[in-house]
């Protein structure tokens, strides 16, 4: 069995983004070497996800919207999470995106269907925070 | 190590409908011969998901009202993803259900609690998508 | 490849409750051997949640609140999963949190970012429940 660690780190300029990081998972595979396996990519902070969707601008907007409809950010006293915070709307947007993908490897690549793209979702940015990418297989 | 891959391909008459496929899955656990493992059932398409929860007709029809009142279908107009698309509810949809699965192998068998199911959520059908069933074990 | 199973029991006093199950998922994994790998936790009940988020009681006041405003508990009467069940909320909430985590094994220990915590989240409690803790690797 072969097992890869890596760390992606990521400092968005805005509160909120989405980064398509299928590239640099891809790339985190290439290294390891895995042909038949599983990949983990989860987001390492608690205000941050790592999901799978499509990479076109409209739908993102759409995300925007919605998660600032079920949590939204603002006012900030309508959260309990207040010891110093101010990100109680982050930890749950981050609920809905979800924590982690784990994804099929076949045949050395990421068996993805056609639209299929991995995302660094951040709901508390402007800091540097970190993605672990962990892969096992043979 | 064993590594299995399968996809089931579903076509549901309705734009919605949720598919019990416990069986089908169970059947390529069959298939693999792992007895001890890791299996992994995803959604290919990002407007479907694969989640887990009860058989039950009732609730099924609780899950419909709800995602429509979290995300509705119309008016396809109060979204951005209108790109010659009309499914922007549908990402929306199987974020809140969840892409995936993992499922503990144990003895060959799923290691499933008493009332565990397997469900392809489609929330965009009427065409053919596919499920990836991936097995790692031994 | 070594593999590792077991059941952990909860019995919460109150209906909805976050506990949080960290220190028994690493006793787990000491019991395992296992060096590098992935572990499994989930929730073995379709009312039950495993999710990773802050070990922090205000924010754990607003996912009850938050919870509560997306899939209210009453009145029973607006959900139909009531075929001798009061517990369709429960389904649901359960959905939003997720009912399982994958986390990496790395050097015989959880591969956590710094304020990653395993919570079980019960929505339906005061009866005995379990999660399933599977670790894979070597």
């Amino acid at each position: 069995m072969k097992s890869y660690r890596k760390e992606l780190w990521f400092r968005t300029r805005t509160r909120r983004e989405l980064v398509n990081i299928t590239s640099q998972v891809q790339q985190c595979l290439a290294e390891s070497g895995v042909q038949e396996g599983l990949l983990l990519c989860n987001a390492m902070h608690i205000t941050a996800s790592v999901f799978i969707n499509d990479d076109e601008s409209g739908l993102h907007q759409d995300f925007e919207t919605w998660l600032e409809k079920l949590a939204p950010e603002k006012p900030h006293s309508q959260y309990h999470h207040n010891t110093g915070e101010d990100n109680a709307d982050a930890h749950l947007k981050r609920t809905v995106m979800g924590r982690e993908v784990m994804v099929a490897i076949t045949q050395g690549r990421l068996d993805f269907g056609p639209w299929e793209q991995i995302f660094y979702g951040e709901f508390d940015g402007k800091r540097d925070k970190r993605v672990l990418v962990k892969i096992v297989g043979e």
